[in-house]
């Protein structure tokens, strides 16, 4: 059992973009697990956007990190010392709270064992994590496509993104895709989406207007802002939106704010869902099974870009948030 | 057959609330009906927030007045003059576009007959009209509530409002509403409604937090800005909000603006969804016999707020907008 667990620690609080020095490492003594505690080594940390909002003083649901203070996460591990009974040492788990560390003490009842069996451990963070599950109910449990339906995604070459594209593709709709490179937008294409837009060297509300000129019967958004305001303008009408997400405005000073033009709403009947994967946890037997289908079907293919070691979690932090990454981002501890 | 017709005609755009000097009457000339085409005397004319947005120099779906022009908007009258075999004189007619002026010339083809039997002939700007469909739209074809479910509708002594609070109780609904005297707080306790809050007396979230503890389940919103941010805040996980209105924000520079917290839906899977009559309209037969045994049963009733005489309706449309008015607003020509 190791003396000393490493984790990194919020030592400043971004304005603006954050940067690899918000965040520091160091050392804290582990202590041996007490009744109904486990010892887990991490083997998989997640990095999402969601967690710059962890930074900012004033923090959502998912709370604000104090300075000085390890980041929280998600993360795959296995038990290496246990004082529990349920979850006996080698069993791999789940937590959504004990990112960014290499080994954590918790309760046993806090963590989710899975299966060594389904596949590699970091897909309990991906495809059949947070990943899978988002992607999910936004396509199923939000927009519903229904076969032939245009239906649009942002922020497509990510982890959430192209997991949705490729369950859009699955369920029928004819899917058009956006992202911030044209490697990006090769690789879209190569996953079946129909069209791509490249946002930075392209105008997306002119290309939408020209590749759906009856609107978009569906769009799923992870960038919010701006991006959020051509999606309405483009909506047809009672178009649909998922909100999964609003990485455009988690470095501003209200990332809670709402579209300008949110009245084209009123005037086209279109609906706006915001969700997030809380809501869908509890059917996740039922949607992993459902993905893991898609993957046998040929219909899904998980695409990782992983971060070697603890210590490069910062920078990989910065390059995921600056779009340099593809599909799920992963540490390996 | 009269030479001469009366109009109300935009002389000025408001910087912010509209005012009676805004508008000025005029006489034009009137020509006999050419092949195709009546001449109708109007009986009754619908004042509606939206009008508001006529006056604005950018438009909505509506459209902008432009300067020395007629005010459109609805009206319910009777066939003076004919040369339509189709709409013979006598026939009641409603227009969507000939408001706010006493005769007008029109293709009948253009204008909807409507049954002289089927009750006062002003309902069909109310509770047959525009009024009815909108409420039942955002009640039955947006929210859905179930019985039991918490439901809030605000401007609930306005025309639309006030139709909503009593579909909503009819549906099971425990429903409660705001208003801003407390004269309209008792008459609306008077309709049915569970629990009234007086938003310019009384803290609306913190009322609604005590009255609903576990949330909104839905809400009819007519009236945005601040309001839609306090209903955004009180909705319940997995909440809805019908968009029909946003009085509070017309006379401002950005009548199209959104919520600045937009963000809290994807926290609690909270669902807007605009709407507006017009999608309902092609369902107007189903739904106003829904509307009329809703009357039958007694469970609901319309009331009117009369303004005397053409000249008088600038006066009552700044009436409707402070707020003076209760139920449905009517120029009697």
């Amino acid at each position: 059992m190791p003396a000393n667990a490493r984790q990194i620690v919020l030592v400043r609080r971004p304005a603006g973009a954050a940067r690899a020095g918000d965040f520091a490492i160091r050392e804290v003594p582990l202590a041996a697990p007490g009744e109904g505690e486990v010892l887990v080594r991490n083997l998989w940390l997640s990095l999402d956007p969601y967690m710059r909002l962890f930074m900012a003083e004033t923090g959502s649901i998912h709370g604000s990190v104090p300075l000085g203070e390890a980041m929280p996460g998600g993360a795959v591990g296995e038990v290496i010392a246990s004082a529990s009974e349920a979850m006996p040492v080698g069993a791999l788990v789940v937590s959504m709270a004990h990112g960014w560390r290499d080994h954590y003490l918790a309760r046993a009842d806090q963590l989710q064992a899975v299966n060594r069996e389904a596949g590699p451990a970091q897909r309990w963070l991906g495809l059949y994590g947070l990943t899978g599950i988002t992607a999910w109910g936004g396509i199923h449990g939000v927009l519903k496509p229904e076969p032939g339906e245009t239906l649009f995604v942002n922020a497509a070459a990510g982890a959430v993104g192209s997991v949705a594209v490729q369950l859009a593709k699955r369920a029928g709709a004819r899917v058009i895709a956006s992202a911030g490179s044209d490697a990006k937008c090769a690789w879209l294409r190569e996953l079946g989406t129909d069209h791509v837009v490249n946002y930075r060297t392209e105008d997306l509300g002119a290309r939408l207007a020209e590749l759906a000129p009856e609107g978009l019967a569906a769009a799923f958004d992870n960038v919010g802002g701006e991006q959020l305001e051509i999606l309405i303008d483009a909506a047809a009408p009672q178009g649909r939106i998922a909100l999964c997400g609003a990485i455009a405005l988690y470095d501003s000073a209200n990332y809670r704010a709402g579209p300008r033009n949110l009245f084209a709403t009123i005037e086209k009947h279109v609906t706006l869902t915001g969700f997030n994967a809380g809501f869908y946890f509890p059917r996740a037997p039922e949607i992993i099974a459902d993905l893991a289908a898609a993957e046998a079907e040929g219909a899904l293919v998980e695409t990782e870009t992983v971060v070697e070691g603890l210590a490069a979690a910062p920078q990989g932090f910065v390059d995921l948030m600056e779009g340099r990454s593809r599909g799920k981002m992963l540490v390996r501890v």
